[in-house]
Formats: structure tokens, sequence, C-alpha cells
């Protein structure tokens, strides 16, 4: 008889967006006229860069005619994709990183939670808290955990507080890691690690013979010169670093999907008899045999940001967002409010008021100004006490919402 | 340390197409004039219908404008895709599908190779020989199987011999097994399953409580009325089954991707504490944790086929591919080879001559008449004496080669 993946099991329901939008609707429901802002989830706002849509559009014209058809393309992307890629956020950074380093997909959510599959059950996986969801839930379905326990941890999984006290740069831990997951700049609390808490990492890993899994999907928002944009500028890293980028947020690509991750073919993990495998080679057999390439099209509007105008275009994007962050960081100052990230990030993390549970506070804010956003809870047990408002919204709707911020009483 | 998934090291090099290619680039670098015609590998060549040409440009236009833009969309997919995949390939024949047994993804190859994730380690798993290399790579992959014998199989894997013999149809197992793989119409052989066939399986799995994993990737090609286009149109798979459709040949979407996979919430599978669990409950939760939603301007165009023009422009390019098989299909027989395949699929099954070698053919057709195809024994050892044409091609290069067949000497 057919069984299972007992593991799934393990994971409770997907109860933070769900538990969200139940408060919301019971709101509206006796509230009807109520006029909602909506600074909670992380999707944007604003139509893909022009040269993306003249870009598809060409694509798409392509597809129309035998001579320009694309049927299948290779599974590890388009050359004039990749070779762009490569040429614009590594090798003009000093970066030197190989055309078979690179390998494009539909999204960083796949890749992030894709790539533990390449690795052993028995390996010990590091993530912070608070954490995006994905690097964990995946590596519970894969059994790499135990079951979640009273305290909102899995067993077997180390947990890096990231709080106020430790300016969100995770302590190294105690016992040693094999997989160590970095979000950074850092969704859900929108700050980023300096050059020196790389390095500190980046020489664990290669102390501990560990892999760091390092998700740079809000790469494109960084304002500040001295933040690393890829973790490959910290020395040694391309013996021990995986990194996931991701058009998502860059270029609006959301609902257009594309992202890629780089492999360098010097990180390697220890087979049972004991060799040495780079794990490129066993994710290009995963990835030529579990996906079947992005489409054409969608690689032809990712290219165009490479251009010099595409270059422009993205730039206003993210400087958009990155205005309604100062706004709503800003604001919240201005308001009382304790607030971290929004300078490298389009997350803004507040500190809860008078030590209000990030949930209590959720309610306060939907009730007393009409503001939805998330519960730091909902990203880890040292979420607690934390909220998370995002940028992704329009300006209008942005300043809005601070102006009632500023009528908040607590 | 961080150890690799050992798993990997137990498949062999993807060889089939890679040795193909080096075969092909040899005899070319030696006879640099040769007019070559590739039947082999299983990609269309026809552009998209110009519905969905016209459809995706419109959702282009949709993503420039912030009134219209389509950011994140549900995992599943969009409801006007969901809904007329429903009505047109379920409700309309007689199959009740709910809205939420269906996923859109990226296509089959990806649902295929994810499916098994949900799955325990332990089952049993049973592949046709022939068979699609994705459903077993990644049973590999994920450790449920033995290491590779001598005799070409997997230890640990039931293997269900499908050959002249039993007319493609392969024999219940004599052991039990708990996943069965069934492609219909066939890649590679290019034969169907009959109504009783597929009642047999479906009984069978009904009684040993097994899953039937329905590759339905070719179903647009089934042009006789007595083969069932959906597993579901046998009684009782609804309680067994699960369907992968792809509109990769049916739209020529190979290189636009879009595909979905339907899972009834009656389908399903023992937990260790022995109650029964849906699939469709754990799929969903692996379609939303590691994967985000198929492109939005794609799902417009995949949408478009189901408009009544839309309907017309698939039958169109779907019978130009099916005009081609019958050319192949008759021309290998007049040429005295004996031909299986190409009435119900896209694909020509033809049993070598003198029982010549799949791979001996294979040098002996690019020498002689300078044609590519692929050799049946890439696809498990009793594909061996067998060999894998394509209807794919344009009509020109299908009619060079049948010509050339005419004048093969064997």
């Amino acid at each position: 008889m057919a069984t299972i993946n007992d593991n799934y099991l393990k994971l409770p329901g997907s109860y933070l967006f769900a538990e969200i939008a139940r408060r919301v609707a019971a709101y509206k429901e006796a509230n009807p006229d109520a006029d909602i802002i909506r600074l909670g989830i992380g999707d944007v706002t604003q139509p893909l860069p022009q040269v993306c849509i003249e870009a598809m559009h060409k694509a798409v014209d392509d597809q129309a005619k035998a001579e320009t058809f694309h049927g299948y393309g290779p599974e590890q992307g388009y050359s004039f994709l990749t070779e762009a890629i490569i040429k614009h956020n590594y090798t003009d950074r000093g970066i030197e990183i190989a055309p078979d380093e690179i390998f494009v997909s539909d999204g960083s959510k796949s890749d992030c939670g894709n790539i533990q599959e390449i690795f052993g059950t028995a390996n010990k996986v590091a993530i912070t808290d608070p954490v995006y969801p994905v690097y964990l839930d995946t590596n519970v379905m894969a059994g790499r955990t135990g079951t979640l326990q009273d305290d909102g941890h899995f067993e077997g999984v180390v947990y890096l507080p990231c709080t106020a006290e430790n300016n969100f740069a995770p302590d190294l831990p105690k016992e040693k890691v094999d997989m160590i997951y970095l979000c950074c700049p850092n969704n859900p609390t929108g700050t980023t690690l300096s050059r020196e808490e790389l390095t500190k990492w980046v020489n664990y890993a290669k102390e501990n013979e560990s892999v760091i899994l390092f998700d740079a999907a809000y790469a494109a928002y960084i304002t500040e010169d001295d933040v690393p944009r890829s973790i490959y500028e910290i020395p040694g890293a391309k013996d021990v670093a995986i990194e996931f980028r991701s058009f998502s947020k860059t270029a609006g690509f959301t609902g257009t999907r594309c992202g890629y991750t780089i492999i360098p073919k010097t990180v390697k993990g220890r087979a049972a008899d004991g060799s040495l495998v780079p794990f490129n080679k066993l994710w290009n057999r995963r990835h030529t045999t579990k996906f079947n390439g992005t489409a054409y099209i969608v690689q032809r509007g990712a290219a165009a940001i490479y251009t010099e105008e595409g270059q422009k275009q993205v730039k206003e994007l993210v400087s958009y967002y990155m205005e309604n962050a100062r706004i709503i960081r800003e604001g919240l100052k201005a308001a009382g409010l304790q607030a971290f990230g929004g300078v490298n990030a389009p997350y803004i993390w507040l500190k809860t008021p008078n030590n209000m549970s990030s949930w209590d506070f959720f309610d306060k804010l939907l009730h007393e100004v009409n503001i939805v956003g998330t519960p730091g809870a909902g990203f880890g047990p040292c979420g607690e006490g934390y909220f998370r408002l995002t940028s992704f919204g329009s300006r209008e709707n942005t300043k809005r919402a601070v102006a009632r911020f500023a009528k908040l009483k607590f």
C-alpha cells in the first residue's frame, strides 16, 4: 500500500497569512466602510520596467514564426541571459563566475526550497530566527528535523536568534552545523550583514566544512557602499557558498517568475565513501532532471534589465520603493516607534511598543488605524515583539499609512 | 561537515542524448556537407497558435500598467486557466474535478519529477521498460531504489516490460507495488492503453492500495474514439490515480512552459500511524512551499487554447504533426520496417531489422541516409532492438526523411 512522506505531518498549517486574512475579513465584515491599507505581504505593485515589456513583446513575436520559434532551451538558462548576469553582477564587481556555475530558474523560492535535495538528510541545519519560512519547511519535509517543540522550534535544527540585542547579526553556533541559511538583505528584518560579519561566517564554514546557502534576493535594494552585494565579495566564499538571486523584487517579476542560483564548482560536500563531490554537479543533475528551463519569453524580459536603459529603469523602480521605505521608517520614528531595516532592504521591522505581542499589535493597527502588517512572531519565536511593514505599496498609500501612524496612541 | 545526497551517485550520466550528439558531431566532422535530418529529440518546431500569441501580447501589456499588473498569483494557478481546463478536459467529458484538485505548474517534467516527494521512501515503485527517464531518475535521487545492476535495471524497482510481444501493454506485476508510473499515450513507444487495459490497472491499484501516476502529456494526439483521454474515464480511477497534463506538445509550449496535475482528494496514502492522508493536501503543501506559481503571461497564453478559435488552432497544430506521423509510419512500412505507434501519439517506435542493436541501427541510419533518431535502448533494456522517430519535424523534412528510408538497404 502506498505510504506518504510522514515528514509533511510535522508541519503546522501555513498559519500566518491565513490568520491575517481571517482577522482582516472579520474586521471588514464588522466595518464594511473601513479603508484598509495593506503593508503586509511582500508583493510588488508597480508595473514591469518598459525594457522588459518591449523585450517580451518581441519574444512573443519570436514564438509566432517557425524561423524564430524557441522550443526546449537549455535547462540552465539561455546564454543571452546568463552571460549578462555574470558580467553585470559578478565580473564587473571583480568576481569570477564560470558559465557553468549559474542556473536560471523560475524563481528563488523554487531554488531555495529545492537546494536541500542535493544534501544528505543527516546534515545539521542552521537558520536564523526570525526567518523566511521556506528554508525551514523544506528541510522539515525532507526529514532533516525532528518534530515541532512547544517553544516553536523544530527538534534538531539550530536556530540563530536575530534581535535588536545582537543588531540582527546572528552569533556563530556553539555546535557544528553543516548547512547555514543566511538571507541578506534580510527578510523579514530588513537588515544586512556587514563585510566583517559575513567574513566571520565564511571562515566558520571553511573551518567546519559547512555550506552557506546565501539568499540575496533583495541585493538590488542595498544603498550603502560598504554592504556586500554578493557573498562572493568575501574572500574564500567561493569554496563554501551557494548564492540565490531573483528578478522578483529587482524588476517586479513576482508574477513573471525568474531567478538564478550560483554554485561555484569549488563548493563540495562529502560522499559516504569520504570523497568530495562538487554540489554544482549534483545540482546540474537535479536541474536537468526535475526542471525544463524557464520560459524563453521570461528570460528575454529578464535579460533586458542589463542594458543601459534597463539598468536605469530598474534603479528607478527600486528607488521608488526605497523612498517608500524611508517615508515609513521616518514616519515610525516620528511616531515614537523603534524601527529597523529599510535602508538596504524594502522591509521595515519595528519593535512593538510596551512589549506588546506582535499579534496584539496587529489587532491594534487594524482596529485603530486600519493598517495591515505582518506579526513578527509569524517568522519565528524571536520575531515575537516585532512587526514587519513593507515598502512595496504605492507612494500614496504609504504616505497615508504614515499619517495614520502619527495618530496611533500607545 | 556537509554531506551530499549519496543517491545521486547511483545515477549514470545522462548518456543518451549526449552520446547521440557525440556521434552526430563526429559524423559531421568527417562529412561536413552531409544534409542531416533530425527526427530524434521530442521537441516541437511549429510556432505557437495565434490565439496564444495574441493572449500573451495582451498579458505583457497588463504587466506594463499598475492597474492591470499581476504580482504573485495563486501557486495553484489562476482560475481563468484552471476553470477552462476543468470544463474542457473533464466536465465536458463527464468527469467531475473540483477547483482545488488541479495544480498548474511550469510543466509536466517538473510535476512528474516532484510528485514522488510526497510519498514515503519505502514505497515500491513500478515503471515500464522502456520508459521516460524522469520517473526513474527522480526515484533514484530520493533513495527509493538500490544501485544500478548489470542488466541495466535498478535494484528494488519493478520493471514492466513493454514489447511487441505484449502489444506494449504491461502485465500486472507479480509482487505488490505502491507507485505505478504509466505514460499514455506512451513516450517512447507511441502506443496507448485501451480502456480494458487501464481498467485492469485501476482495479489492481484499488486492490493493492497503490497509486497510479498517469502521465497524459500526449493526450491531445489521441485520434481514435475508444482510447481514454484521461484515466478518470475509468471507473474508480479517482480513488487511485494522479494525472499529469501538459501544454508542451498540445500547443507547442516546450519553451513556454505550462502544465498541470490533477489530484482528486479521494487519492490517499497511509501515514506511519495508520491513518489515511489525501495526497492532494500534501501536494498543496509542497506546491505552495517549493513553487511560486506559473508566470501570469504564460497562463494567459495557455488559457487562450480553450476558446473556440483556440481549439481550432490547436487541432490544426496537432493534425500537422499527426500527418507527419502517418507519413513516417506508412513510409517505414513501405520500406519493409515494422512500425508501432504514430496513430494516437507523435512517436513512431520501429523494430530494428534483423535484430540489429538499436545503436547499430542508429549508426546505419546516420551513415547511410543521414537521419538521426533515438536508439530504443536509451529508454531501458527492453527498448533494445527498437528505435524512436518523432513527428515533430517540418513536413518537408519528414517527407525527405521517408524518401531516404525507401533507399535503405537491410
